[in-house]
C-alpha cells in the first residue's frame, strides 16, 4: 500500500531538491524510492532530497542538538542516486526557506536560524541575496595538482581546497576558454586525489574587483554528476582560491557568476578560525503530491 | 498577479508531459512560460505541455468537431520550446489517460474515445497495454537518403516514412552497433529533408517474428530535441519500415522496444486506407500547483 508524500520543488541557482515535511521521522524512503524521485523523466526529478525532520527525532540530529541545543530542525539530505550526503550549501538555504514558508521556523532578517546537518550544525541567515549558510571552517588541502579537460589545449596546477568536502580550483585565461572546455568528460587530475574532487574552473572578472567586492565567473564538474549548473561548495572554493591567488589586500566578498546564476560568498574572523558564507536565491516553485510505493 | 496552475504530471515510456485542464479555454499560456514550465532545473520539468480543453471553447477544436462531432474534448498541445504541436503519439495516450482519472471523459476498455487534435481528430482506447491510439494513414514520403551518424562506420540508406510528421528509419547490424552510435550529434541525411526528419535507428529481434509479432529496438533522433527516450510516431514508422524490409508475409503487429520502454504498433485497414496505431503505458506521476507569473 502507497502513501501520498506531500513534497515542494525548490531551487538555488539552479540545484533543484524535492523537500518535505516530517516532523517526527515517520517516512523512511529506500535508496530505490529516492532514484525514483530524482528521475528526471519517470519521477519528480531532482538533484536531491531533503527530508525536514526534527533533531529530536533522529539519531544524527541528536547529535546536532548536542552541539547546539538551538538546532531543532536537521536537514537530512540524499543525492539523487540514492545516498546520504553531509551537506548541501545551495541546499540547506532552500531549505530554510522551506522551513519559513511552511511555518515550521521563523526565519526573520538579521536573525540566524541554526539548523543540524551530518556534518554538524549550520547557521543560516536570510539577506537582501534571499539566503545565507555559514559553511565554517576551510582548508588548503590536496596541494596542486596538474588538471586537464578535453579541449584545453595546455594541462594548469588547480589548488586544492576543502570546504567540508574536497576542491581542485584551475584558472583559465578568458571567458572564450572557459566556455571552449568541455566538461562531459571528467576532468583529469595529477595526481588524483583518493576521494576525487569536485573542479572548478573559474575566470577574473575584468577588473578583478570592483567596489571591494571580487569577481569570478565558474563552471564546475561535480563528483558523480557531471557538470551542474551550480555548487555551492565551489563557489566558495573558487572564491576563496581567487582569493589566494590575488595575494595581500585581497578582498573577503566575492561575486561569484555560475552557470545557473549568482552566488555571493564571504570570508569571515570566527572564534575557531576563519569561516567562509555562501549566499544567494532560494525559490520554491512549486508544491506537489507524489503517490509512494 | 499570478494565478495557480493545478497539474499533472505523466509520462508515457519517458516522453513526459504537464498536464492541466482548462476545460472552458481560460488559461492563455505564453511561450516564455511555456519555457519556465519545461525547464528542468528552474521549472517543472517535461517534453511538452497538454491543456485539456473542450473543442466546443477553441476555434481549432471546433474544425474538429466538424470533422466527428463526438471530440468533446480537445488536445492543446506546446513543445517545451513554446511552439504549437500538430500531435504527439505518446502525449495523446497520456490525455486519454488524464481526461479519464479526472473524471472529465470516460474511456472503458474496449469503447472509443474521439479526441480533437490540430492534426484533426484521433480515436484512443484503453487496452492491456496501456492506452492506444490510431495515428491515421501513413505514406512513405522522403525517399532514401543517406544516414550518417557519429561513431558509425558507414553511411547506410535510410527509407522515409511520413506517419503525420516525417522520420527516416536506418537498419544497423546489430545491438553492439545501436549501443555505439553517438546520437549526442545530429545525424547527417544526405539529401537533406527540407523540413528535416527524426531519425530512428533499428536493429531487428532475434529471431525477427515471434509467435506472428515483429520485434525490433531502436533509438531516436528528434528534431530540436535531441536523443530522446521514446517517440510514438517514430516507433510507428520503425516498425512500418522493418514490415516494409521483411516483405510479402511480414507481420502487422510490432513489438517496439525504445529506450524508455515498450510500444506496440498494429497496422490495420480502414476505409480510407491502412492506418497504424500505437498502443503503451500511460502513467500519470504526481498532481501538483505551479504559481503562474
Amino acid at each position: 500500500m502507497g502513501i501520498d508524500l506531500n513534497f515542494t520543488k525548490g531551487q538555488g541557482t539552479g540545484n533543484d531538491f524535492v523537500l518535505f515535511a516530517d516532523p517526527d521521522g515517520q517516512i523512511d524512503l529506500s535508496p530505490a524510492q529516492i532514484r525514483a524521485i530524482c528521475d528526471r523523466r519517470f519521477g519528480i526529478g531532482a538533484d536531491g532530497i531533503i527530508r525536514a525532520v526534527r533533531s529530536r527525532s533522529l539519531e544524527a540530529g541528536a547529535a546536532a542538538l548536542a552541539e547546539d541545543d538551538q538546532a531543532e530542525w536537521f536537514m537530512d539530505y540524499w543525492n539523487a542516486d540514492g545516498t546520504l550526503s553531509e551537506m548541501c550549501g545551495n541546499g540547506i538555504r532552500v531549505y530554510a526557506r522551506f522551513l519559513a514558508e511552511q511555518g515550521l521556523a521563523d526565519v526573520p532578517g538579521g536573525d540566524t536560524l541554526v539548523v543540524g546537518t551530518r556534518a554538524g550544525v549550520r547557521d543560516v541567515q536570510r539577506n537582501a541575496a534571499g539566503y545565507q549558510v555559514d559553511l565554517g571552517r576551510w582548508r588548503l588541502d590536496g596541494g596542486e595538482p596538474l588538471v586537464r579537460a578535453r579541449n584545453l589545449a595546455v594541462a594548469r596546477p588547480g589548488l586544492g581546497i576543502n570546504v567540508g568536502n574536497p576542491h581542485v580550483v584551475v584558472a583559465l585565461a578568458d571567458q572564450g576558454e572557459l566556455e571552449s572546455a568541455d566538461l562531459s568528460y571528467i576532468p583529469q587530475l595529477d595526481p588524483e586525489p583518493a576521494d576525487g574532487a569536485n573542479v572548478e574552473f573559474v575566470v577574473p572578472g575584468d577588473p578583478l574587483i570592483v567596489d571591494g567586492v571580487g569577481h569570478i565567473r565558474m563552471r564546475v564538474h561535480e563528483r558523480g554528476s557531471g557538470e551542474t549548473l551550480s555548487c555551492g561548495t565551489g563557489a566558495a572554493a573558487a572564491a576563496l582560491a581567487t582569493r589566494y591567488w590575488a595575494g595581500q589586500g585581497a578582498p573577503n566578498q566575492w561575486r561569484v557568476e555560475v552557470t545557473g546564476g549568482t552566488l555571493g560568498v564571504r570570508m569571515f574572523p570566527a572564534e575557531d578560525g576563519e569561516h567562509v558564507a555562501l549566499s544567494g536565491p532560494a525559490e520554491l516553485v512549486y508544491d506537489g503530491v507524489f503517490r509512494l510505493n
